[in-house]
């Protein structure tokens, strides 16, 4: 069967919006032989997961899980269990993934209010406190570290003005969890996601989730079900809860891959590890300055795990996809494109988990000046 | 970070309702290196799976993909994506994965006629038949291989009458594909889903789906988006399609094990691989009969992959529960008990994928005399 070998792929140093490189820790752990999804050595790797999520999130959440989906399924659970048809909702969009927020909670049927920020800037707290006191929302989202631009939004001040007005929060936390810190009980968050793929350097597949007590309560009292019978969070209790009572078949390997991803993560030490996104992040804007990339990204405003760049205006159109395939296929170096309205005016350059680290700058630095040369 | 650690856990051999066990050259391609998900190398194995996947399912579907979930997730792809409030439904209900059809086409804001059989039997085509004579439905839906009671449901009539009248086919094959033969387009099927970890024998986490012409064509006609943006077929054909644009991020090591695992089913041939689930569930069978285990279904209508068998009436309450557990802790092999009604009544004895082999039933008769001795 030509084609679907798998015995020899390439080497890849992963400096894209993720998947990030998986350490050899956490590939033994996929390969590990299978186990039942309702055995008791399972179930006891089930509770550490849950527990080291708990952890990572900053949360005494009861339900905090691994979502049987990508990120993508993350913010769709988020969403669909926590907003009901008629619903108002304030998303902020800053990027793809705001805009991605609102596409999903208008098929929940919510009367959505979306306030925008310009790609490369952080949302406005004041503009975010305005449309929340104008339209009286039962739901405010917003992105903590948007993807395709590169930012880091201040979280705070727009989670006390949704608290304040009786709003649930919902916050994206699919880049920033692993890399930077995220404290959903210190911000009064309800409801959060991120996923595997990035900062947790496990392969993508699996979305880490976490929902509040409040959370969990507006869901019961819901007048209609939650549109997804895969995603509804009343039910995935029954399983992720402490009954562990069969609802689908838990992505088993994925999770053992999670367990061993979360042991390293305390082995290092959250604020190590944070300190290491910084230190290699702030190296590869300066790095990369050198060759004539500048940062979307005000410097008080910018992810250290994920950095967008302008292309130098040096550049013919279509020279930065071509330089990309290059870095690619000749040094097996992925770096991201620019995603919806920045697509071929930026590079996302991503450092994040295991890639967070000098030797990856370094590797592209040298590859890129090799090739601009 | 005690609990979390995944170093050496136990030896099974999985014989209950699924997850089975995974070949040690599946588990080597989960620990490949991480690739991008538009790295051309990973894409081209993309191919070779969406190619793999339609022989399998006996199918020229270019919508034919492994969706990022679990099989419950596919049972929603289908009936979501296909289903738009207020259509007329006929759903099957043979056991606990037609009843949660039945949840998740309501949840779809569908008009639900349900045809029951009871635990046990197989559907009538004649009441099916019926039903869709008297409710003109535009999707009829069934379950081809019910996991939780053992039974075969013969698919052509059924089939043909719903196309006789005009509706869509959608076709539960989780515990069916890899160790039946599956054939979408003689059968007329609109549109079927599977999971990995049956008798594909790889871990959970994909669900194996496909889609005729006409049902991307309903899709593309709704009146109202697909409830779920996660699922939305008419967007994942994008990235499963001949585009490879961005949806979301595919689980990367999940689809490498799983070509791993298709290159293995073309390598034994699908005939071959029929009769070695065929042997073995007649040999299963056969064996418990001397210990006091009566099928629950009847012959013709048995699974050969699943095989259910009534506790003996001698055991008394609980005794089943506290054998499967010895044989799980004392042999390492897992069995499954019965599911909603059948719960304490039954087991279940998986022999899926790698798992139907002699070596597993003489293992588990074995243990089982020992222990009943």
């Amino acid at each position: 069967m030509a084609g679907v070998s798998t015995a020899a792929p390439p080497r890849r140093l992963l400096l894209g919006p993720g998947p990030s490189n998986v350490h050899p820790r956490v590939r033994r752990a996929l390969a590990q032989p299978m186990l039942g999804h309702l055995d008791p050595v399972f179930l006891s790797v089930l509770d550490g997961v849950q527990a080291g999520l708990r952890r990572l999130f900053g949360t005494q959440n009861r339900m905090t899980l691994p979502l049987s989906g990508t990120g993508s399924a993350g913010m769709e659970a988020c969403l669909v269990n926590l907003l009901e048809p008629g619903d108002p909702v304030v998303i902020g969009v800053a990027g793809v993934f705001g805009e991605r927020m609102c596409e999903v909670a208008r098929r929940a049927g919510a009367r959505l209010t979306r306030v925008d920020a310009e790609p490369g800037t952080i949302l406005e707290g004041d503009a975010m406190a305005e449309a929340i006191a104008c339209t009286r929302p039962r739901l405010v989202a917003f992105v903590h570290a948007e993807t395709s631009t590169g930012v880091a939004q201040p979280v705070e001040a727009i989670a006390r003005a949704a608290r304040d007005a009786g709003a649930l929060v919902v916050l994206d936390c699919v880049t920033s969890l692993g890399g930077l810190a995220v404290e959903l009980d210190a911000w009064g968050i309800d409801a959060a996601y991120s996923a595997t793929q990035k900062c947790l350097s496990c392969p993508p597949g699996l979305s880490p989730a976490s929902f509040s007590e409040a959370a969990v309560a507006r869901v019961r009292a819901r007048r209609v079900p939650v549109q997804s019978w895969y995603l509804d969070i009343h039910l995935l209790g029954g399983y992720f809860g402490s009954e562990r009572v069969y609802h689908h078949t838990a992505p088993i390997s994925m999770i053992l891959g999670l367990a061993e991803a979360l042991a390293m993560i305390e082995e290092e030490g959250m604020q190590a590890r944070i300190e290491r996104h910084h230190g290699a992040g702030e190296a590869l804007v300066e790095g990369l300055h050198g060759l004539g990339f500048r940062p979307l990204v005000e410097a008080r405003h910018r992810l250290p795990m994920l950095t967008s760049l302008r292309v130098p205006a040096r550049f013919a159109p279509g020279e930065e996809a071509g330089l990309r395939r290059r870095l690619l296929d000749r040094y097996g170096i992925e770096v991201g494109g620019g995603l919806g309205r920045l697509a071929g005016q930026i590079w996302r350059i991503g450092l994040m988990g295991e890639n967070a680290r000098l030797t990856s700058v370094e590797s592209l630095l040298s590859a890129l000046r090799r090739e601009l040369a």
